[in-house]
Formats: C-alpha cells, structure tokens, sequence
C-alpha cells in the first residue's frame, strides 16, 4: 500500500506518520519509484505499535527507538529478545541505587536477601541466575526496600501469592504470544502487552479488590 | 511522643512534619501546653502512609488530603470506605471520555459490552452493579477501547484468566487486610499496598514472563 493508505488503514495522520519515518521508528518503504514507496502489512503493525507506546504508554521517542532495535534484533534468542526489548521499557519503579551505598543501606540488604529467597521458593531459576542483571529485579528490590524503610516488611511468605498469581498471568501472557507465527511480531506482542495490559491488570486488581471485600464486609 | 520524637522515630525531617501538619495530612496532636503537643502511634502510622504516598507514589499534596478524608471517614460502611479512599488516588489510565460523544465511538461501546460481559462470567455481582460508578470501571473501559481501538481487540475469554488471578490476589490482600484491628488501619493499609504494591505486581509480572519465555525457548 502507498504512504496516503498506511495513513488511512491505521487512522495515523500523514504527518504523524511521516514524523515516525523521519525519527526511524517506522522502516522506510520498498520504494517503487523516485517519489513513491510501498509498505506492507508489518509496517502497519509497526505504526499500531508505536502509536500505543506513544499515546498510551507516554513513552519517549528516543525509547521507542530503543525498545524497537531490540524488537528487531534477529541476532538474539527469543527470550533475550523479549527480555531486552521489555528491559527497555520505562521501568514501574526507581531503580535501587547501585554501587557501595546500596551495599550499606539495611533496607536494600534485607530487600536483595528477600527476593533471593523468594526466587529460591519459586524455583525462579532463570530470575534468580540473572539476578540484579534484569532491571525488573532492581526494581522489585528497590520498592520493598522502600517499603522496609516505609514500616510496610513484607516476607517471602506474603509474596509468594502474588508470585504464583503473576506467573500464572505469564502462562496466559505466553500462550497467547504463541498464536504469533514469526519471532518479530512476537517481540512486538510482548511490548504492546507490557504497555497495554498493565493498565488493565491493575483496574481488575482494584474491581476485585472492592468485589471481595462487598463479599466479607458488605458495603 | 513530641514533636522531635516523631520526627526521630519516622526518619521523617522536623521541617517535612510540620509542613505536613499545617496542609491537614497529619492530624494535630493532643495540645498539653501553650507550645507543645503529644502525639501517638496513630501519627506515626499515618506519617509513614503520607510519606509513601507522597515520595513513592508521587500523590500531589490535594489528592493526597482527599484520600486521607475517606480513609477517616466513620459514616461509612468499610468496603464503601475503601472503596472510596482507592478511588481518589489517581487513577492507572486515563478515564474514558463522558457523555454522548463516548456512546457514539464504537470502540468504547464495545469495550463497555466486554467488561459488563466479563463481570457477568466471574460473578462480580458488586462491580456489575456499580458499573462506571467505579473509576476502575472506566478506566478499564478506557483502557479496552483504547486496545480495540489500535488493534489489539480481548475478548472475555482473553480477560477471563487475568481476572481470576486478580481475584485471588485480593483474597491475599483482605487476608493481610484482616490482621488488623482497626477500621481505620485497615483504610489506611489499603491505601499504601495500593500505591505501594502495585510495582511490586507489575515487576513480579516482568520477572514471570522472562522465567516462562525461558522454559519455553530457552535464551
């Protein structure tokens, strides 16, 4: 399809469109003579993709970019692929300072020791072997060290639950993954569904939370 | 305790106590001279909640007030209480446009349709009948039609599995919820595992998906 169809089959404005080529967050067109290209279907999931991580996610151009060079990097294993393109995103959280402060502050000790020991109940192997390697681990270690600091400790036995419930989700998040036949659309998958369904999982979180509670204390 | 004292035991500085104290986050304490109070393990509770709403949550100072008025609020039942307490804190996605303009947009009437469908198959009886009352509601209306509207169509059957674990998530939350005495401890741990726990899900969630990709694909 030329540039005008892209534009109106992804309700993306030429502009915007144009914009998004200009900035390489869209792959140039095979161009079909000196003023026209043509573009495909991948490149209309590309626009889809953008534009959620843009206008939904609030997320920077320059991590767009980012995000997408892992997207497309054939070099890797499809879980380094996904796992570098997700660790790309914007984190939900301050990342736990490094170096030898983090080392002595009692908080973030008893954090780090936390999740270990947590990975450990999980048989978390992967996790646990990359370790402060994934910023997700980071992240996690520096919210419970706030909330250590904060008076709210919690033990690996209040968050094994909710481990088990979100490697449940991941189970879920994986077979639907699988229904997309090439590694690419895949790796596109898991970013719009890290950016687009935190959202959703989190006002089911807040639904349910009101529903159990009618159930135990009425209203 | 003074002043000083509760500046020491929250690790909170005099000067944040005080500012805290004149904008009504922190209630007075019991005046025992012309220019000293005393104050109890209530404000020490409570200037740990502020904080944490304040530091990690980045809650500006006004929603931070209104949210502590549902949490005191003692004409309320305690899931209205709660319910009311959670949805002033601000919200994870924006809230789906009101009024006609909403109705005739095709995207959202049809996220409208899958949330009530949704509700109907986990027997969320409560949440059906507040319906978009409940900011939740709307949000995850919002947030579907938003889906829908760049491509990424759910239907039930998609939402169904994350619904579920949300649901055993809240059974653990009221469970930790029910350890404490007080109705308004129990507003106020609400709130902090809102703010506080959500990034704790959310990474669980990223490590989850790393450790299942692997299972599946290796590196």
């Amino acid at each position: 399809m030329r540039l005008a169809d892209l534009s109106e089959r992804s309700g993306v404005s030429l502009a915007t469109v144009k914009y998004y080529l200009r900035e390489g967050l869209l792959p140039p067109g095979r161009r079909i003579n000196a003023t026209q290209a043509e573009y495909g279907e991948s490149h209309l999931r590309r626009l889809r993709l953008v534009r959620a991580m843009i206008q939904v996610g609030g997320i920077p151009v320059a991590t767009v970019r980012e995000v997408l060079a892992h997207v497309d990097d054939e070099s890797l294993g499809l879980t380094l692929r996904l796992g570098a393109a997700l660790w790309s995103l914007p984190q939900t959280a301050q990342e736990a300072p490094a170096g030898p402060e983090a080392a002595d502050d009692p908080s973030h000790v008893a954090a780090r020791a936390l999740v270990d020991e947590l990975l450990g109940r999980l048989d978390w192997t992967t996790a646990r072997e990359v370790g402060d390697l994934a910023p997700a681990h980071r992240a996690l270690v520096a919210t419970l060290a706030t909330l250590h600091r904060l008076g709210y400790p919690l033990d690996s036995d209040d968050l094994l639950p909710y481990a088990r419930t979100m490697e449940q989700a991941a189970v879920h998040d994986l077979d639907r993954m699988d229904l997309l036949p090439e590694p690419q659309e895949r790796a596109e998958y898991a970013v719009a569904s890290a950016v687009l369904f935190e959202p959703v999982l989190l006002n089911l979180r807040r639904l349910a939370q009101s529903e159990e509670s009618h159930r135990r204390y009425g209203l």
